[in-house]
């Protein structure tokens, strides 16, 4: 064991092929791009010498949004027409090199965003949160005015959702240079291909919906028959056309705007005062009296997309499955994302499958491998990978784990992994720093048991395709990446996120020259899955479940605990189920150290990894979150809370101090009774099994 | 173990003291008498020689409903008060004995029915269904009148529910002595105390409601500070007062009625004719002009409920659980409903616990028994146990055994149960029958397997507490009992059934003399759950469960292609999910036939059991029909359909067929494919495993 383990440190050097070959062609979801990657895993994973036990292919008849490639959406500023954004606005980003020539390069888009011709005066509404329209509203009739919005402090299709209710009728959005290029104004010379900096005309596209899966057959594996619901019956999607557009774009529109200045908090990176908008431009603005009008064709369209499957079996327990897991679908040629989580997936399989095929290695449980399809319209091809297969996967998966973007930048590591298999991996460029030790400088926190550790954050949101593990089937889920140092760069994320900018190029010169930080990840991911497929005990630990959960209660009590007893609400039942939680926790962790687990029966060993990998699906109540697609983990669903805490109990709480109404108070004690309930219930199973 | 089985069929001689114990005092839910019964079983399954493991009680704040012992509720007659039925409306059942006499015998009275004093003319409408209202609605103006029913044909609840809508305010229900009298007129001398049949003052009690579990709890424990809905906000309970009468008063109402006669179907055993009502009274009848009133006291009260609990600790799965359950408590003595079932549970574990404390014996898995509490009331012990356990008992439950009223009437048996326990165990009164041969003569069917074979129900109501495990976990469950010939007798059920004639006397007498059927279920039960918790392979088919599925989709093709087709919804993908659950589970059971599992590790043994364990898991959709509390099975759900088909399709098809509305043959659609992605998944759960 320890051995092979030593073997995967040294061998992951197929790297930068790999990436080059995922990356030569743009590879959108069901695109022949993506049917081109769909053949080079399969035939990566039927290799004879390298590949795994069994690889296919799986399909599903999904819907996607694709704008109309005859017809490209447009921008323009009232008669001036398409020139009437300073240079023209763009239709396609400016070409530095081959690949931004390349004719599969898809306009900029919002995926989802409805079709229409909206044509309105401008206002600035910040991020588009609900905060920002309050705040317009004030001063401004919102009223068949067009929104230009920044990215970032808001879900993308939000933004949209966020502003038709005050009679908004189409949407722009932009990347501000502030949440991007660290504030530079970013020309021509400082962006890429000079730098790492999205360039002026850069735009990041995005699936503009809050429900992950197929958004026409929610619950149900998108196949022929399917029952599909009404496409009008889609929630959680723009109601109004929207737009992504290039900070350029954004430049001549934002600085031309007249009004009143905006609070200083929405102020962003360009050399002007940010203006409300009257609405509309400045008298003094060429633009003068000019509405805005958008031209946007999206359109809607069932596609056949695919994932690619691959399985190593288990030799012991073939019935345990630890499951890997990265899309393969990118927006343009996705060198970072995901290709660079894919690169790794690939590297792992093939080291991993030479030593299966030499007769060398064998893992102790069923490592299950998915290349996921039409990722980026909204974790399509995991969620109905989870439907189709929901009762297998449900009862016997270890783990989930998500290598998706493996590589964000330069700097530390982040994730949710064994401390262990940290301290054998180095830090990239340097053979003295382990990964742990680089870790916990960077980003660590002081827990009451162990003291200063690397940090670990939750898996709350729907990021990546670890969401339909860990939030609907209730599997121990993790995500890992390599990331910058946020405190070097302010930058939302790696500046050229979704853009055509994404490429071979711009990683390999930008986000790891030399592959060294991939190779980190594929070291650590790799160990980590080795040591779920082959470790006698799974390597879980409840008692650090039961610290979460207090941490959690601590900030629960501290916010909600009066406000609850004035509507008679007693929050002792939560203290008193996570109290039971660590006393079971402590339990079972008591008995696992005083077994000779090596020495025991092996239905013994079964049954305690059976309390382990069962525990995160003991939080899980379809009842709790019943609007929320595929959202039934009661601890780590998302929140709109801005602390840390109970996810479910919180979101009500909050609703019900806003409105005062009793349902919504009733609401709030029905939150504290489930999770009380799936609490002890969890703590239940980790106690003596009769 | 063989040897075991033999002691099993010899030993239980202490069924009669068993049953005069439990049925010395009324015992309904949470009263003293029923806490005489909790320390009864305390005592019994705490015995130091014949005693459990371990055993405790839990207990659940729980919301019932009761008459008023002080304000007893009354039905008169126009100014005629109390005296205006023919010799006074009865408040109690007449007394024939001790028993009837005992003043803790509780009133009849429609549980969950609200207070109230509706005054109106009488109309008769049969047994309460839609159609009868809708018959009656065609010549009458049903608004102000109080409707008499019959029960049968309709839940109890129902009737009042599917009254309301007419303008009905009050109903009345009792037994017409043609659905339990064999239609014999049984005046005083042909019934109890001389026959097993209802007297005329006969009156079955009940829990008038169609959900089952706590009404205000619904998915929560019912515990000290759970979230309760609002008593305004219980759904599926009599919107109007309602009332159980004897036939004795019935008679005296249903015979002066005026109007037209009631169809032929509608009339009963009365040498009267049966009329709808003028409404109200013949004009020639002493009642004249009268209206009918009822004054309803009942109301809800929440109570402290007991389930005791018991164990005996498996040696080699202890975290496997085969549970056994019957509810402790009566209407009134629950001589027969529930104690025969609960005499048949004590001597099962007397004779397993003194094996266990001799050290004779210890079951491979281990033995849960539950005597639940407030079943009467709909379920209630068992659905809650369910809800605080739900993770616990959904990973490791085997099978849920209920046997509730053992023995109905002198003759066959029926139930759920492997034909291999049958051959062993004789048929009361006989030593050279089985009860296999005894059964297959009686009620049986022919298999495209097997040939003819007993026959064994499905389990698609709620009619006891096996609801919760197998509707809401999903875990394989029986429901054993002795019943009588039905084609002696066309009593609904027997006779004294929820009155306060249930009484040992009547069981010793009329149900079974010598308690030799008692014996028979008990020897029959007692082998179900030591198999269940020995045998090396779970003792469970699934090509059986095939069997089930093709019966069911040979129906549903029969019944449903055509209309489907019209509406463009092909049930093909049903068929074909059929199909492979059928080959996957002929492959497991090739697969199992070809490994000689006796000399197969551990593990892979295990490993065969989880699949046939959790098989009926992988039928559970908590979306399949959110508005039922605790149905998730989408194949053994309720259904209103009259033939046996897959109950959330047959439901949504008849619903749209009906209404014709796009969005009801939507939902057909969304039923079949949630159906058969079950089918599927279920499939992929018996495939090999990786």
């Amino acid at each position: 064991m320890e051995s092979i383990r030593g073997v995967l440190v040294d061998v992951f050097h197929d790297l930068p092929s790999n990436s080059v070959e995922l990356t030569k062609v743009p590879h959108m979801a069901t695109t022949a791009g993506d049917e081109r990657t769909v053949q080079y895993m399969l035939k990566r994973w039927q290799d004879p010498d390298t590949g795994l036990d069994r690889a296919w292919r799986e399909e599903y008849l999904v819907y996607l949004s694709f704008p109309d490639p005859k017809t490209p959406n447009k921008v323009t500023v009232g008669e001036l027409g398409p020139q009437g954004i300073s240079g023209g606005y763009r239709e396609k980003e400016k070409e530095y090199g081959p690949d931004q020539k390349d004719p599969d390069v898809v306009q900029p888009y919002a995926a989802y965003a409805p079709a229409g011709h909206p044509k309105g005066k401008l206002v600035y509404a910040n991020q588009g949160k609900p905060s920002d329209y309050l705040h317009l509203n004030q001063t401004l009739d919102l009223n068949g005015t067009i929104a230009i919005t920044r990215y970032g402090g808001e879900g993308r299709a939000q933004k949209a959702i966020n502003a038709a209710p005050y009679g908004v009728i189409g949407v722009l959005v932009y990347t501000d240079p502030r949440d991007i290029n660290d504030g530079r104004m970013s020309d021509t010379n400082e962006t890429y291909p000079h730098s790492w900096y999205m360039p002026p005309s850069g735009v990041e596209r995005g699936s503009f919906n809050t429900q992950y899966g197929d958004l026409l057959t929610p619950y149900l594996a998108a196949k022929d028959d399917t029952y599909r619901i009404s496409m009008a019956k889609i929630t959680g999607i723009p109601p109004i056309p929207t737009q992504p557009i290039g900070f350029e774009d954004a430049y001549a529109l934002i600085c031309e705007l007249g009004g009143r200045p905006a609070p200083s908090e929405w102020q962003g990176a360009f050399n002007c005062t940010y203006n409300l908008g009257g609405p509309g431009f400045k008298p003094t603005s060429t633009f003068k009296e000019s509405q805005v009008q958008l031209d946007i064709y999206n359109r809607g369209e069932i596609k056949n997309s695919s994932n690619v499957m691959g399985v190593i079996r288990g030799s012991v327990e073939p019935d345990r499955y630890v499951i890997y897991g990265n899309h393969r679908d990118s927006w343009v040629h996705g060198a970072v994302d995901p290709s660079s989580g894919t690169s790794v997936m690939l590297e792992v399989t093939r080291v991993l499958g030479r030593m299966v095929k030499e007769g060398k290695w064998r893992p102790r449980r069923s490592v299950i491998f998915g290349s996921w399809g039409a990722e980026e319209f909204g974790l399509i091809g995991s969620a109905e990978y989870t439907e189709e297969y929901y009762s297998k996967l449900s009862e016997r998966s270890v783990a989930y784990i998500n290598v998706d973007i493996s590589v964000f930048g330069k700097r530390q590591k982040s994730g949710n992994i064994s401390v262990f298999v940290l301290l054998q991996v180095k830090t990239p460029g340097s053979e003295s720093t382990s990964v742990y030790d680089n870790w916990i400088r960077y980003f660590n926190r002081t827990s009451p048991t162990y003291g200063v550790i690397p940090n670990v954050g939750f898996l709350t949101g729907a990021g990546s395709d670890y969401a339909a593990f860990i939030h609907f089937l209730g599997i121990t889920s993790m995500d890992i990446s390599y990331t910058y140092d946020r405190t070097k760069t302010s930058a939302r994320i790696y500046p050229a996120y979704h853009t055509a900018y994404d490429t071979f190029d711009y990683s390999s010169k930008f986000i790891d020259p030399g592959f060294t930080s991939h190779q980190t990840v594929a070291r650590t991911a790799g160990n980590v899955l080795m040591r779920l497929a082959d470790s006698l005990l799974l390597p879980f630990n409840c008692s650090d479940y039961a610290e979460s959960l207090e941490a959690y209660l601590a900030k629960a009590l501290e916010l909600y605990t009066e406000g609850l007893a004035v509507h008679n609400i007693s929050i002792e039942p939560l203290k008193s189920a996570v109290k039971t939680f660590r006393s079971a926790a402590a339990s079972l962790d008591q008995m696992i150290r005083d077994s000779d687990l090596a020495n025991e029966t092996p239905l013994k060993v079964r049954g305690i990894n059976d309390q382990l990998m069962l525990l995160d699906r003991a939080f899980l109540d379809p009842t709790a979150f019943p609007d929320q697609y595929g959202f039934r983990h009661v601890i780590w669903a998302s929140s709109k809370a801005s602390e840390p805490t109970f996810p479910g109990l919180a979101d009500a709480y909050e609703r019900a101090a806003l409105s005062g109404l009793d349902e919504d108070w009733e609401e709030a004690h029905r939150q504290l009774s489930l999770l009380s309930q799936a609490i002890l219930g969890a703590a239940h199973t980790l106690e003596e099994v009769i």
